[in-house]
């Protein structure tokens, strides 16, 4: 994937990529209004925290242009300003991308929309840094994996690709850095309920890279990975609180608790701008909750109600490392 | 359910509700052959341990009338008895009753019939004995509950109610004893991926019960256990060795892993027809792999391959107690 296939801004509206059709369909979105914009980040058609953050500084740009056409007064603007930083609550990178890209309203929309596009080339060029040092650290730290023939399999959670990122993405970057070392075997990889991220989107990326994988469902992840089945546990995070509690996809801390057991590294990879000081710790994220109806249906008998949320937390102490592009954090709090 | 809803001896051939159909048709299978029986039973049509042992021995009095039709040797009739043996590897009830009931065929059609149906009014009787010492112990075990007022919440994986099980079911079963003594407060379900017996099945016989439950998704169990959202984890099984290691449906060693971390009791419920003697630990129980397509259809990319176990192994350490229709085992081996 291209960066510009993913996101792009053209004409002062926005084309993404619709996740939820993915991979059967490729459809593009344009996207013109807050509303429309709001639709796509609430229905996950545009997902993934860096690419949130990235989206988010864009959509600010967009909102003055709206604006402009629209004849909001200050007021209004900054009304729709918030409705995107609210949008989802959980990864801290649309609140804070939305919020710098707010401040250079005074300045003007080119000024937004130059500040909005920098979000998403560096979203790229962290991405590289990020997985180059990820794959470096697990290679020493893994050794020569559990065959002894220096190639790793890691098993990974969600998506966390270009589509997620931009760039390489996080996680997946990671694996895709070992990949071009030559010191992967293959990626196991959760299907990910509900929304099946891991199925549709991880599969479909690794396809594209030629890497090899196996697709496994949610709760089977902690026994594979009890039977010896992974050298490593690589994820991404929505949000790292200052004392490192990891928020990341739901179904996360069952894979730290196995790679516990089964005395594996459990590696959580994320910019530093995923990083968040303001929040103490993990009982301080807000976790989003979600429709029953993503988990109900089809299979559930009409008017079945669900637990749906989206997040869980990853208490610190089950956590090996966190990667960033500047930095690896194996113990202490990540706030610096 | 009636016992006779979900499974039937009527002239010679099997009725069984078709369980992959549930819970949007009711269908009943004429089951009137043994290659239509191994269908039903590898399609997971017929499903559930003792249910497994029930239709099983039922299947042997089938495969006695086609013979008698058919003029088969006694050579061709055990073949097509051990073809059912085989129908699938992880539950010992299978195996353990279809052997039972061969054992008769030198007696006679009419005995071999007169064994199967004992198996099933046995299974029933069973379940609810078990049922009520599991609620019992239960209840001692976790006091008044995480509020106090003296009503448990209970997780509790895949499905072991009436379909699976005649009667009561096993950790269903546990469920509805507690439920009929004023002692439930509500069940969380897990949908059970890939073939979602907790949502289709579990769901529908608690709403029929009249039971308060809440459908999640497999990988968010561990979390909502770490959040003290249960006060006890209770599961069936598929086969329990000589020394306590448990097989049952995947993803359910991830929910002993939750309820260890959490100081909650994970309890096993499964007649003693299910421990196995003959199976020192569970690295010596067979563990069926299904297809992939259970997994990859309809959300991966064409040509996804996945690890699709079917069930998982729970060490005995994990176990905190297995209760029976004769005894609750909370440490040592459980053979006698």
């Amino acid at each position: 994937m291209d960066t510009l296939d993913v996101l792009t801004w053209r004409d002062g509206h926005i084309e993404a990529l619709d996740q939820t059709v993915l991979p059967h369909q490729v459809r593009v979105l344009h996207i013109t209004t807050v509303d429309q914009l709001i639709e796509a980040i609430t229905t996950l058609a545009v997902r993934g925290a860096p690419l949130l953050g990235a989206v988010g500084a864009l959509g600010v740009a967009l909102a003055v242009g709206q604006g402009d056409r629209e004849g909001w007064d200050r007021a209004r603007l900054d009304a729709e300003v918030k409705r995107i930083a609210d949008a989802r609550p959980t990864a801290v990178n649309l609140r804070r991308e939305v919020l710098a890209a707010a401040a250079r309203i005074p300045r003007g929309r080119a000024a937004v929309e130059a500040a909005a596009l920098a979000v998403a080339r560096f979203a790229d060029e962290v991405s590289q840094r990020l997985s180059r040092r990820g794959a470096g650290w697990l290679r020493q730290a893994c050794g020569g994996g559990r065959l002894g023939d220096g190639k790793l399999s890691v098993h990974t959670h969600c998506n966390t690709g270009a589509l997620a990122c931009l760039g390489w993405g996080t996680a997946l970057g990671v694996i895709r850095a070992l990949h071009c070392d030559g010191a992967l075997s293959h990626v196991i990889v959760d299907e990910t309920r509900p929304l099946l991220q891991g199925a549709r989107l991880t599969c479909w990326e690794l396809g594209q890279l030629g890497i090899e994988h196996r697709l496994a469902c949610d709760g089977a992840a902690p026994f594979l990975i009890s039977q010896g089945m992974a050298d490593a546990v690589v994820v991404g995070a929505d949000r790292v609180a200052a004392n490192g509690d990891v928020a990341n996809k739901i179904g996360t801390y069952s894979l730290a608790l196995a790679a516990r057991e089964a005395g594996i590294p459990f590696v959580v990879a994320a910019p530093e701008s995923t990083l968040d000081a303001a929040t103490p710790s993990g009982a301080a994220i807000p976790i989003e909750q979600r429709p029953d109806d993503e988990v109900t249906v089809p299979a559930a008998p009409a008017g079945t109600r669900a637990l749906n949320l989206a997040f869980d937390i990853t208490p610190r102490a089950l956590v090996t490392a966190i990667v960033t592009e500047e930095r690896v954090i194996t113990d202490g709090p990540v706030a610096r």
